[in-house]
């Protein structure tokens, strides 16, 4: 797009363009898009456009952008004390790890605070180590875990490739994933069957008495949101237990309402031995992450000193919005909405899409998590763009949906569904709408859209 | 010390003991000190006692604690905008960017923005390993680097050695340090051709073409302030070059107005390829850090895709409160007090009492950026704690000094000067002469106090 022509905005445009330098791409051809402000559900660039920001940015802005309460809080704790040391506590500290841990699984108790869900990654990853005794740890192809060494090992999505420095014991397998079954599966009860059947076989060959963790996106984010069959979480820590591995959930995407729920293995009444969070607790307002402990694992550091520490743990600012986004959200029944809206709004429409547009290979998720697989032909599965990469047919769709105000997320051949946790019955139908107008241009990229144009 | 009597203070303490996992320690033994809150030098504990902070915390409140015009700043900029993705541009992340990257030496112009130190050095040692193709990275024995994978294998203290786990192409060498030479120098000059020597042939034997990059502390830090000598930053460049090899300077700790320049760097007139820094950059008001990357380098990654990225980079929020604190270090003359706090003040002080008490060894620093060497013996140099722990006799010094009002910073045997580059004539003051007092505590642990003892 063009750069603003408002002075402020421009000048901001210039100076990004001089000296930021950004995550995640050729820094040659990039045009970033000024935002000068948010609100809820949207926000708004450096010509006053609106979009409707049904990203939550990088999944993360749950309670949506600038939530009077989170923003007050912050202030309020800005006057009395921005930062302390990780050796001394503090009442944002202390009632934001209350709070979390109150609405953890039973048994999981502690909270170690980080700046972000990478460093959380590391630190599970630390203590399953040091707990256990052991090196390896499982994680799946198709997950992102973060961009720090070990989080990017264990990641498994195409930006692990540039980042396989020699990085010794972390093994990759497969999860279950019906759409596109690794193991031949043609119901769900079969897929988690053999999902946990090749589990325990990859188990058995890398040698159970190596392994120190399985770690998992409860329900995998940027992959691909794939919720797992009933039944396989509960597989995996039946697994976990037989073997003394610690079973890591990774909830920086699906905790903290993002699935309609507090923590995505809520859904599975399974209790994983360690949490990691970041993102919606306290969407981002204030960079926060974390993880937590088993009772178990915390005592392995009773005696013994926990290698491992940041200056910022425990961020009196960033804990002060946790307290204020919690608070909120329970207050405003923010889960239970996200809930609804997947379950009565979201859910039910993409559904609908899929049965009029052929691009629509499969629609999956919860809460305001979902996820369109889009597809070239419907029984060949044939992505809409390549593994890693995109495609035309993905920046025209992408590309018109911003045009028309809706900011979508997108990885690879999959559009994403994923509004703040707040967002309202009438933006839902909104978005949604311009979803619908523009699935219709990808569906001329398809076999059955061809057909249609040949005849 | 107790717990707090002041019910909001107790209660802080009570959670934090429940539900709180702290940064490098056995959790079971710890009694965290609360802080209510803090200004300029102070901090006040949970029933209203006040210390004096000549720790800054972890060396991160430069500009002393809760500056009016940085809580504004931050509290103007919750109104507008907490959080924006890293795809978008945005008038808080642009004006730091170009703020730092203005202070930074000729020739680094882009700026990477992590949540703080570690990230930091993540993303410098990706950068160095893409750029030059090449895996192995070389640092000193004594530094410290961050705690994620990368960062902890880099860092050359005891706390590498929990969490080394078959991580690949990490060298460590010796850097200079007259003091306690690694190489039976006894002139600085001496000292600085032999660790050039050292280096050349550690460069030599490990093979040149294999070597992505040389990270330094450009003073190293926690590791005991030692300044290079002159002339030793300038043939590490000159090694560089020669070789292809990337130029790391962390500055993490050093920047920031640290040792009474932007940049520890500015003092050796030697500009690196890449910087890392964080804390001093806002203070730690907000997590932040970055790297700033030569014109060379950034232009690796015009075409070709920077695979890193995390949530929060150039989080607004932070990088508010960084244009606010690099605004208000420029119009007060923060960064030329703490030169003249250093070089007026804090080193002929300490050097005086190097004088009178047998238990400093050595005094080293530069701006508030100040270590004593303590040891039992001045002939032998043994230190007055082992390496990687503690000893009764700093023990009793730390808790005399913190029962009189005083918060040090210690790392094994030393202790470290470093208050906020705000801090006043009077503070220093009153706060060396805490100091002077608890050495004499000290000097009794020393075999020149034991033959007093005895006479």
């Amino acid at each position: 797009m063009p750069a603003p022509t408002d002075p402020v905005a421009r000048r901001a445009y210039e100076l990004d363009r001089a000296h930021v330098f950004h995550s995640w791409s050729a820094q040659g051809a990039l045009d970033p898009m000024v935002v000068t402000r948010a609100e809820g559900s949207y926000v708004w660039d450096g010509d006053g456009r609106r979009y409707l920001d049904f990203s939550s940015q990088l999944v993360n802005t749950n309670i949506g952008h600038q939530h009077p309460k989170v923003v007050a809080a912050i202030k309020a704790q800005a006057d009395v004390l921005c930062t302390i040391g990780p050796p001394y506590a503090n009442t944002a500290r202390s009632e934001a790890a209350r709070l979390i841990a109150e609405r953890a699984p039973e048994g999981l108790n502690k909270v170690f605070f980080t700046n972000a869900g990478a460093e959380a990654v590391e630190n599970a990853v630390r203590m399953a180590r040091l707990h256990t005794g052991r090196q390896k740890v499982l994680s799946t192809y198709r997950s992102y875990h973060g961009a720090t060494t070990t989080a990017i090992n264990l990641t498994g999505d195409p930006r692990r490739w540039p980042n396989e420095f020699g990085n010794a014991g972390f093994v990759h397998f497969f999860g279950p994933f019906l759409y596109r079954s690794p193991f031949h599966a043609t119901t769900e009860a079969e897929e988690c069957s053999r999902a946990l059947e090749h589990l325990e076989q990859v188990i058995t060959f890398e040698g159970p008495g190596t392994v120190a963790a399985i770690i998992l996106e409860t329900v995998p984010g940027t992959a691909g949101i794939m919720p797992p069959p009933p039944g396989y979480l509960a597989g995996v820590r039946e697994l976990c237990d037989r073997h003394g591995i610690v079973f890591i959930a990774d909830e920086v995407m699906a905790g903290f309402g993002r699935t309609g729920a507090w923590f995505a293995v809520d859904h599975y009444g399974v209790t994983p031995d360690l949490i990691t969070f970041a993102k919606g607790v306290n969407s981002g307002y204030v960079p926060l992450g974390g993880v937590i402990i088993s009772d178990a694992i915390a005592a392995t550091f009773d005696e013994r000193v926990f290698p491992g520490g940041l200056t910022y743990s425990g961020h009196p600012l960033a804990c002060a919005a946790a307290v204020a986004t919690i608070v909120a959200m329970e207050e405003e029944r923010i889960v239970e909405h996200a809930a609804e809206m997947g379950e009565r709004v979201i859910g039910p429409r993409l559904r609908e899409m899929a049965e009029r547009h052929p691009v629509i290979g499969d629609v999956r998720g919860l809460g305001v998590f979902w996820a369109l697989d889009l597809v070239v032909d419907r029984e060949t599965k044939e992505p809409l763009a390549p593994y890693g990469g995109s495609s035309p047919a993905i920046a025209e769709l992408m590309g018109a949906a911003k045009k028309a105000g809706l900011l979508l997320f997108n990885n690879y051949h999959r559009i994403h569904v994923v509004p703040p946790c707040t967002v309202s019955e009438a933006e839902l139908d909104e978005g949604l709408t311009i979803l619908d107008e523009v699935l219709a241009l990808a569906d001329a990229h398809t076999t059955a859209g061809a057909a249609v144009a040949a005849s």
